[in-house]
């Protein structure tokens, strides 16, 4: 954020003006918002505007008879609204109408994660460079209100860390192999019933949606520049009832993680399943919610958890900042400090202890084998779990390797794999804590 | 050379201009707000000033050489500061000292909730009237960016009830109890050695001091005016170990928790202790640390928790206040919505199930007695809990009630108090969730 740009109080009239809002897009999140802004509208703000695609479809009766209708945006841009929320989603035509609406003086908020995570800098100096605002955030974590306590209640603070749970489908998905035992593609079955899953399956389970997050949780609470390309992303298709068992012995649980720490002049950055230890604020996170860990150099650990998802929650993101657009749309604040974020080196070679599970057609030799590879690439092995009752032919066992640098182990998992008596790739992931 | 200096500077616009910083009170808080403020300064702030009562045995060698140190308040106010930091706590000077800062020019961050508490609203409107901000995020929940939170970051919905763990004293002692099977007194002593505890340990444990932390919320979250002596309060005393026994067997463990929700035209408020399902994040917090859920009609329940106390978390709140008020001092924005709070008649009477321990020498019909008083007053009791193992004695078992307003609950036991089976007087705490 940057300091004002004018000296003088303004005219109460000019502040005192209602604020007149272009809904683009009435889907979920969308109707969500016009329900809020129809019955329970913050002081200063006033729809006036939606714009679908085929909107005769989607009109409702119950938001105010002055509202306009339109399926042509060029009504939007040439309409007296002062604020367009973007909620079409993707990138074309989503990008080109931000802009444009920018140009044509109209401030924008939007939910919009994969077009910030990959637009958000060039977009932000677009906005200034006209005069308006662009505010984004309902694009992580929904209804919780994250990036605004990054951004202005820790601003004292300086983050080195956050962590997070940022998909709830997934989280869903795991919770649900946990503790109902069933196997993944149920589980996602279930989450696509219930609609959590995003229509295309993939941008959650394989970490697509978190990274883009991640990426512009980044940008906000350590002030580096990410792009989701840069983050390493590994999704939870591996991720089978057995390993929960092996982490309970290991004091833990699985969770999908996000997370990004500053270590002097690199940024780590990934994102993927991870053991947790059960004592931590992430392995409580139930269902689809979403959860948010960031630690200060001064402050410690900060939590932030709730409904990550869903029409009310996004919806109540972005009508908060449409009352932050309306409160400061004539002062020269902005939302966002974009001056202050650095480009660092992006690694996602964390150092940290490994979970490897192996499932393989059982014969004598394989620990020696295995603990043969890891020696010469001079990774200590911390323990070796076996549960009973598997059979011969398929049995897993789990090996846990001290702290040591992700890519060791990947380089060692590499000769591991060729090895004879695999039936099942192995799955290694990161313990936490 | 030295008559050139100030010709090198260059011209700089007002807005641009470093926002300076008095600290009036080098304590604990004090001592971390300059320590972030000398090692990493936000961008803009500049520390310039320290007031202390006897200044000399306060001095420190690590703050810029160019900070004046002074031991009258007189100073501070004649010092070209833009802001003062109002960190000696209590109600007499720091009100009138906050008043002649903001008659003289200068706008006030302050981490005072007691002074917040009870002139909050009056001070707001003073400051306004002078032009200056007055902000207080760290008078409630130290460094969790709780007040901000709720302002600006759930600005979009509508609040309706607030719960939290808002003094780190008392769930320091609940959780000795409960874990390390100690009584209330020698709880008390290691959370006064471990420095929790305030000097006056009875602002703490008889829950006045989280009351006025409440009253903050309820005028941030609920926009309802309260004045602390409004709010029913009750101390944690009289909680033994006995009662999370009992709690566990009811799937719950015990909190002090200051609550506050709407309920049409009435705000009900209050901080005690109480049951609370082990399932709720309010029974996840450890020792000293914070929680504040809120719940929103939109949103549902938003969770934000981390260190509400200490020297260093609170000082992030406050340079977290004075990051906003060097952005925000020249665009007339204001942190806190004044004008939307309201004034609601303040009840403690919730309508809640209840818990009472008895503690008797037991003999025959005492049961009859109690459940023949409840029935009068026409509350259902739920279930009889009585763990074995008790001399006859000293007897304690618990009543649980079915839902019903506490003045109900009251006034029985105000019969009940009378009966001459008691060996302690009954323990009542409501069953949350």
């Amino acid at each position: 954020m940057v300091a004002s740009l004018k000296l003088t109080k303004l005219p109460v009239s000019v502040a005192a003006r209602e604020c007149r809002i272009a809904l683009v897009g009435f889907g979920t999140v969308g109707r969500s918002v016009a329900r809020i802004l129809s019955t329970r509208p913050p002081q200063g703000l006033r729809l006036t505007h939606v714009y679908n695609r085929n909107v005769e479809r989607k009109r409702v009766g119950w938001v105010h008879e002055h509202v306009n209708w339109t399926q042509e945006f060029d009504d939007v841009l040439k309409s007296d609204a002062d604020v367009v929320v973007e909620l079409v989603g993707g990138l074309d035509p989503a990008e080109q109408w931000v802009r444009r609406a920018l140009e044509s003086g109209k401030s924008v908020v939007t939910a919009n994660k994969q077009l910030i995570a990959r637009k958000g800098p060039e977009l932000l100096k677009f906005a200034r460079q006209h005069g308006q605002h662009l505010v984004y955030g309902a694009s992580v974590a929904g209804g919780i209100p994250v990036l605004s306590g990054l951004q202005e209640g820790l601003a004292g603070d300086h983050i080195v860390k956050i962590a997070g749970i940022l998909n709830g489908t997934c989280n869903f998905i795991l919770s649900q192999i946990e503790n109902q035992h069933m196997p993944f593609a149920e589980a996602l079955e279930q989450a696509q019933a219930k609609g959590f899953a995003e229509a295309n399956a993939s941008e959650d389970i394989d970490g697509f949606d978190a990274r883009a997050k991640l990426a512009i949780l980044s940008r906000t609470a350590l002030h580096v520049n990410v792009w989701p390309e840069q983050i390493a992303t590994h999704g939870i298709r591996e991720v089978e009832e057995i390993d929960f068992g092996y982490a309970h012995d290991l004091g833990c649980t699985i969770r999908q993680i996000s997370r990004a720490e500053l270590q002097e002049k690199t940024l780590f950055a990934g994102v993927q399943p991870a053991l947790v230890p059960r004592s931590s604020p992430l392995a409580r996170v139930s269902g689809s919610q979403n959860l948010v860990v960031s630690t200060g150099e001064f402050g410690g650990e900060t939590v932030f958890s709730g409904f990550g998802a869903g029409g009310d929650p996004t919806a109540v993101a972005v009508v908060s900042d449409l009352v932050w657009v309306a409160r400061n749309r004539h002062n020269g604040a902005y939302a966002y400090d974009v001056e202050s974020v650095r480009e660092l080196q992006v690694s996602s070679d964390f150092e940290t202890r490994h979970y490897v599970r192996f499932k393989v057609a059982d014969k004598p030799g394989i620990l020696a084998a295995l603990a043969n590879v890891f020696s010469r690439h001079e990774i200590n092995v911390d323990a070796v779990l076996q549960r009973p009752g598997h059979a011969k032919s398929e049995l897993p066992f789990v090996v846990t390797l001290e702290p040591c640098r992700t890519q060791k182990v990947q380089e060692a998992l590499n000769e591991i794999r060729k090895l004879d008596f695999h039936v099942a790739a192995p799955v290694e992931m990161p313990i936490l804590g």
